[in-house]
């Protein structure tokens, strides 16, 4: 090949918040292929929350991010070149090639093809990838609500967020969302079918949120964690279940205190983190239902897209901060 | 009957420290015992934390203790007259009559009889009984430990606590308790076999439990909050779960916040909140276990034994500021 592969590697770590100046654009020739590899052109890259915690030098669920790697982070593309017999030139593959335009790959590191028939490839990097199955791990494995109970979701417009509610919605379930700000919270609603939407910008976390659940809290699929969090336990009922899926308040390092932990003895809760990665079983069932909603039609997600590799920085420190709706990705093309 | 029932009755709510003014003596008739009825001449009085909960008129997982009633609480006593068909004078019956010498009952309300000849009456109260009970469930059915992980106990040389530790080893973990003051850490080591505990007076709780627990924590059983609880939260491991029995350091009602929140999401935690009253299921063989191992002497308690209906607020006050070793009663001759 003649081209050249562009990638952005972590230049330093934050002490605080993200800035451009923490990564770097970097050329490289696009490697060659070996006997049993393939090259994936990639088509669009995920920006995804988890990716803060891994640019800390600390422990957490996953290693951290080394200085001077490429970021890591998942993409779909199209394979390029192939010297592997399960892949051939023009396959539509998902795997976690982070932010650069090419990819080498021996087939292993859980990439797979997909069918992108259906479903618009960059759909499974959200609504029909990991964000999707996410989604649907918290909601099934760990809040297993049942009809007539009230699930509140923090960051509802998110790629997660707005999966949950509409999941939710449809076992027979109150969803309740909380967002940032009157256009979220009116697409949360209007667009994810939600049965309501708190504004926690509007400075009335607390009596919005009670007016939205007036019978309390079952579960809740939780993003941010801070007051939100806390506003949420001091509502739930008897035997309420919330899975921990981020913690973005935290992400800059602060420590988020929870106030209203006595809830967890009071209401005999049960909270829960989890990793979707680590529940492999869930995948193959979570997918099928997934891409089946989104061809049929009953299951909506929006979409930012940031045009050129170059955005990424940008993008994703406007992730952090919540400019985003729906799935964040970035199309490198 | 010619004797008179005296009994202690909830003068006011306290706003703050428990005191003796929010308690006051009574004095009334031992009531007639109707057809189906019988009278029991209670022995002695379990003193426990959730007391505490239940002086506050607000949402809690029972309903408020009443203003100008009997004090509520388990007791265990002798039947004195009986013209109920499953009750004869003499059974020893452990029942819930609350702080007074006699209590009249149509059966119901939990009231059972025990086997006093291998264990003594008040042990029924304490080690094979509610709190012994409390403690096989969060051990057995929330941390379900397995052999060579650690199990972290706060109040370890309470009646649950003491327990909890003693089950985990039978289960071939390593105990680690958290108690107040080199006594109460001394017991729980030499007499209840835990593998070290930690004095959280010591002022050096953190290192002291980094050095307790060299390949971190797997299960904890919560009865405290507070600093405790963010040491332990900061030492968990992958997987790790904790079971929440307590929380004695708000039951004044200030808030107790929780800074290591995170370690939920960054080790993919299973806090669970109980109340071993909705485990029905677990009482036959919890009970089983722990009478048997009472009787044999594999399963050591201690007690602490006020005597006298009157001295019953000054030892509840002392229970909650940590006063007492082991079981705290009160013994009603």
């Amino acid at each position: 090949m003649a081209e050249t592969n562009r990638r952005i590697v972590l230049a330093a770590r934050p002490d605080g918040p993200v800035r451009p100046e923490h990564f770097r654009l970097e050329e490289a020739p696009v490697p060659p292929v070996p006997d049993g590899h393939l090259l994936v052109r990639n088509r669009f890259l995920s920006l995804d929350p988890y990716m803060r915690g891994a640019m800390n030098d600390r422990k957490s669920y996953r290693q951290p991010q080394a200085i001077g790697e490429t970021m890591l982070g998942g993409t779909v593309g199209e394979v390029v070149e192939s010297r592997h017999p399960r892949f051939a030139k023009g396959d539509v593959v998902v795997g976690g090639f982070g932010w650069q335009l090419y990819g080498l790959s021996d087939g292993g590191g859980g990439l797979r093809k997909v069918d992108a028939s259906k479903v618009p490839m960059q759909a499974f990097l959200g609504v029909a990838g990991m964000p999707g199955v996410t989604a649907w791990v918290g909601l099934n494995r760990i809040i297993a609500p049942k009809a007539g109970e009230t699930v509140v979701v923090s960051a509802a417009s998110g790629a997660v967020g707005s999966v949950v509610g509409q999941l939710a919605k449809a076992a027979g379930c109150r969803a309740v969302g909380i967002a940032g700000g009157p256009d979220k919270c009116r697409l949360v609603v209007e667009e994810f079918g939600f049965d309501a939407c708190v504004d926690h910008k509007a400075g009335r976390l607390e009596q919005d949120l009670a007016a939205a659940t007036p019978d309390g809290i079952d579960g809740c699929f939780e993003n941010v964690g801070g007051p939100g969090l806390d506003a949420v336990l001091a509502r739930m009922n008897a035997f309420g279940r919330i899975a921990v899926c981020g913690l973005i308040a935290g992400y800059n390092d602060e420590p988020i205190p929870v106030h209203q932990f006595r809830s967890v003895l009071t209401n005999r809760l049960r909270i829960q983190g989890f990793i979707v990665s680590e529940v492999p079983d869930a995948w193959p069932p979570a997918l099928a239902e997934l891409a089946g909603r989104v061809a049929d039609g009953t299951l909506k997600y929006r979409e930012t897209i940031a045009r050129g590799l170059e955005a990424a920085p940008e993008a994703f420190i406007g992730l952090l901060r919540g400019a985003n709706v729906g799935k964040q990705l970035v199309a490198l093309d």
